[in-house]
């Protein structure tokens, strides 16, 4: 068939919805590597994780990124926009998916909070090798144009290199200068707490008492120099490959002694 | 603090909503085993995975699940329960978490979507022994005898001997009768993949098309006898330990090539 590209497909998504400046500019840092399809949801969507949507419908309409990419935003959550660009938009199967760029670090078990990261699981559980990058900004107008380079960079090597088709990268970059940055480490994540703060406030007609959901982050091993968190601190993009078989198979021996209890 | 109960501290959450059957019957299957606590979504949260409520306050106000157990319904997914009995609501840390029953499996990659294990692995991370509890029948009026007997047995287990403070097991019960299930077995996740579907239908009044997500699972490895896919298929109660640390190991050191590119 003539007319389908020999490009690579690449898919693009993110978590904090469509308009988000992020994702116009991982776009526009990977433009020329293939044909690139945008879809993404139409409002924000952080910390959404691996959700999908059950109890709704779903719609999408065409979007906007830039001026030519082909773009469509989606009601749902980011692991419904990778299945429904799967499984209803795209005529083919990526050869890659991209989320991101989130506003944000995505690193230790911010990780499984993540839609920017459910996103990129979802891809990998199809067999389509699959990045999340997130920055650490929050600042909806943060500058993304040392991120954008990375986002690059790694694209191109997993197009280039990769042979792993369930392969899952969590890419968090600091957000630095360039000429700040050390360049790229490999890593695993960081053992870690979120302690909350539920702050308590009142309803003003019905008094009635709500919460907020807010916290501080503990690093339970500041020193080890394998983990994200310590390539962050130190001038490092951290990338860190992630499974999506969650057995936790140190433990699974030791509970081989149960195996036929309460028969 | 002479007041404070010797017994155990059991929080019990779920994701089907503090009106399901399976939390209640959860509740009385283990209701002597300790202090029961219920926090528990006021309404379904199903496919809810690890979400937490970012763009929304919470609220809680008391709540049933019988006629003498302490008891809160919570607006957020089952995550932000365990977050808001934590932090706001318990006065002590529990001894462990119980999560379910659910209405429906959680095996293989359903483990990565389900909110009843998003709430357990919450507990995890939190260094409290962990269990999410799930019958492989969405009927609402499923017969959890057979269901509860398994719960209560593992619960005791953990209880009594378990040494790992970040334990978490996906327990997933066939749909048997007693007689007919063989027992327990320790397993791995099956790998395996949705393929989903989106039915076309119309909005009655605007003629806009909208999509409910559905689809059918695929084993990938049918045969693969430590998984928990074969397990549930031969008639064992499958226990998968779980881990919250996503990093792909295995993947890692094929990366570390990697290290500084870009610089």
């Amino acid at each position: 068939m003539a007319n389908i590209s020999s490009k690579p497909l690449i898919l693009i998504t993110n978590d904090d919805g469509i308009f988000a400046k992020g994702i116009k500019e991982l776009v526009k840092a990977v433009k020329d590597l293939g044909d690139i399809v945008v879809v993404a949801p139409d409002k924000a969507q952080s910390g959404k994780s691996h959700a999908v949507t059950l109890d709704l419908p779903l719609w999408y309409r065409p979007g906007k990124v830039d001026d030519d990419t082909r773009a469509f935003k989606c009601t749902g959550t980011p692991t419904d926009c990778v299945k429904i660009a799967l499984f209803k938009i795209l005529e083919r199967k990526p050869d890659i998916i991209l989320s991101g760029i989130n506003h944000g670090s995505n690193s230790s078990i911010n990780l499984l909070y993540s839609g920017t990261m459910g996103a990129a699981m979802e891809g990998a559980m199809h067999n389509i090798p699959s990045i999340g990058f997130s920055l650490l900004n929050f600042a909806p107008d943060s500058d993304f144009t040392t991120a954008g380079r990375y986002a690059r960079i790694i694209t191109q090597e997993v197009l280039k290199n990769n042979k792993k088709p369930n392969l899952c990268l969590n890419v968090n970059i600091p957000y630095e200068d360039p000429e700040n940055l050390k360049g790229i480490r490999v890593t695993r994540q960081s053992a870690g707490e979120w302690t909350e703060f539920f702050e308590e406030l009142y309803h003003p007609s019905n008094h009635r008492p709500y919460y907020w959901l807010s916290g501080d982050y503990t690093n339970f091993e500041p020193n080890s120099e394998d983990t994200d968190e310590w390539a962050l601190a130190n001038g490092f993009v951290s990338v860190q490959p992630v499974k999506c078989d969650f057995t936790d198979y140190d433990t699974l021996e030791s509970l081989k002694g149960w195996n036929y209890m309460g028969m």
